[in-house]
């Protein structure tokens, strides 16, 4: 049973999430998509090919964790890759995946990498459980897919086996991040691109 | 026959649209042309020298579709670009001119180069016709030159010969994007841009 | 004899340009100064160390073309360099002087060079008198130094030969940039920053 | 004793410096922590984890010169890098840290040296005692730790030996910077991440 006014009120602040985001360039051309749980079985997720940054309540969906659309309205492609978090880790309580060009352009350098090593950051303390700049946070990356189903698979298997990961790239594509709530997610996705940006700069010197 | 009330509105939205290129700093110091088809035969377009952020509906002028002005005022010195694209495609219905960094500096990097690919980006299914990353889209690099009609004519026989192509570029000079209506034309051009930097950082990768 | 009235209208016009340059990182730190002519023999200038995005009225300082101040206040220590333009060229209405990170870098990356050429650009068709993409425009690379008369002087020795020359980079400094009046200085000044960056961004490509 | 009328003011001023610099990206997912001196033995800072964007009055603690807190709520975890400024130099009256990129980027890629000296940037006249670009301002790099108070000390024997030194990197962290007062603070860390940014341009630069 879906909670009409607490549906409306994740909207609005999705809708938000994705007004900031938009404004970073991290969600161009209509792209990216966001959740948050709504209860142990459903969640409300961002419609299909909506301008990510001009979101209304009607652009929301509600969905099973197993995808299927509750409510009426056609639900992000990658919807699967959402209730995937929401299945396998009842903690998670949101899912933000943006393009951001720092995301996309690290995922593509690093072609022969399935995954990306974050050391020695003070910021990795941004991340759960990470209480020291010594940490190493490892970020999979996976290589990219239309069939949604199997990226879904393939990243569950991932984080079954390694259930701190705070996120994970998907190769010229972009970035998956999740948390407990949406505050924290937006706290994450912040963090990781910063991360990001500054990998990505250490490859640009030359001298 | 020009609906004035037609014409008003799609010049409010091109101001809008305007302001937001001029925003992202893809239209510097004047430079940059934006168009839409008002109907069959006639386009309205940005006047000559105005600061495209600050455009005011006497900032625009109907066009036929050979480029002669209908209503007063003098039209962009690039309306034949416009106006081209208008008579080969009954389907466009605006067209963006733009002189974004990542456009102007690729164009010159890739001095030998006639064509850009790009490929194994999730974006690229931002253009019609394009529903997986694994697509190759081609750019074409046109050289510049002040003789717009000879441009215009050389345009024509590329797209002629390639109707699936979203955009191109003139070399040092900036991107033409064109779309069924501005929204998508907006749309398409953030995606484009997106793309072009994302090769322009490719590029500035040393490690 | 200086109308106050006018005064008033060109300090408000100038805080304004202060505003938006400020926005854009090319003043940081209290740099910079503008100023825009009051008649043919005196010229209102920047007050010496103030915020140049908060400027108010009374951070203007009138000045004849000696550098002297007419009005209260101390008048910005580099006013020479406007006056200088003024006293030289009696068509120019307006100086504009930034600390873009641009001008800064490149002008220090060409340290064997005392002057850049620019061509290829469409965007040179900003500056006055330039029409074709083909040109070739110089701007002269100085020395930086505290002496600002010795400064002035080697301006004035350069563009007397040189009329024509829309600015001129100090080096680790910034930029120098003039026009009529004050609508054109700043898109004179946005064209330039806007190719300082791509020449930059030329020499960060690697591949 | 706190003036608490005087420490609703700071708080106040600190908030705005903190949305400014959250605009910049300078504090990025929680991270930086601000203060001012309230008087000779006391300071207002940061609480432990807020989001520096969005602060509150309510997000400010009072703390003796070694770090204890004298209201209620838990400062922040680098209280004792503020206070340790506080005790050694009467003279400063605000101290603030940030996360920008170049600060993070350019510390790390000086990975062999702990110290970064700047000269021949006009810029350098905004810190106080430097009156000439000719000027070589050293910048000390600490390595990172989670033990504070050694850190502090690191800091305080460093600045004993170099009291006109205006800033200190940690590497992989970000930037402590100080001044007699908040605005000349904000003006100085502005400068400050400039001339980072124009250290790591040229380190970028292939050509």
């Amino acid at each position: 049973m879906i909670d009409s006014k607490y549906f409306y009120q994740q909207a609005i602040a999705l809708a938000a999430a994705g007004d900031e985001l938009y404004q970073r360039g991290w969600v161009p051309a209509t792209s990216g998509n966001f959740s948050c749980r709504l209860n142990a079985d459903s969640a409300i997720v961002t419609a299909s090919g909506k301008h990510k940054g001009r979101l209304n309540p009607s652009d929301f969906i509600a969905v099973d964790l197993k995808a299927n659309a509750i409510s009426s309205g056609k639900p992000s492609a990658e919807t699967a890759l959402h209730t995937q978090l929401y299945a396998r880790f009842s903690a998670i309580g949101a899912v933000l995946h943006c393009h951001s060009p720092a995301a996309t352009v690290l995922s593509m350098a690093l072609a022969e990498h399935n995954e990306l090593t974050l050391e020695n950051y003070e910021l990795l303390k941004a991340f759960d459980g990470v209480d020291t700049h010594a940490a190493r946070v490892r970020i999979p990356i996976f290589a990219n897919t239309q069939d949604i189903n199997a990226l879904a698979l393939e990243a569950d298997q991932y984080l079954a086996a390694h259930p701190l990961c705070p996120a994970y790239l998907i190769r010229g594509h972009g970035v998956y991040c999740w948390a407990k709530d949406l505050d924290s997610c937006m706290r994450n996705l912040e963090a990781l691109d910063f991360l990001l940006h500054c990998e990505l700069e250490k490859m640009r010197l030359c001298r």
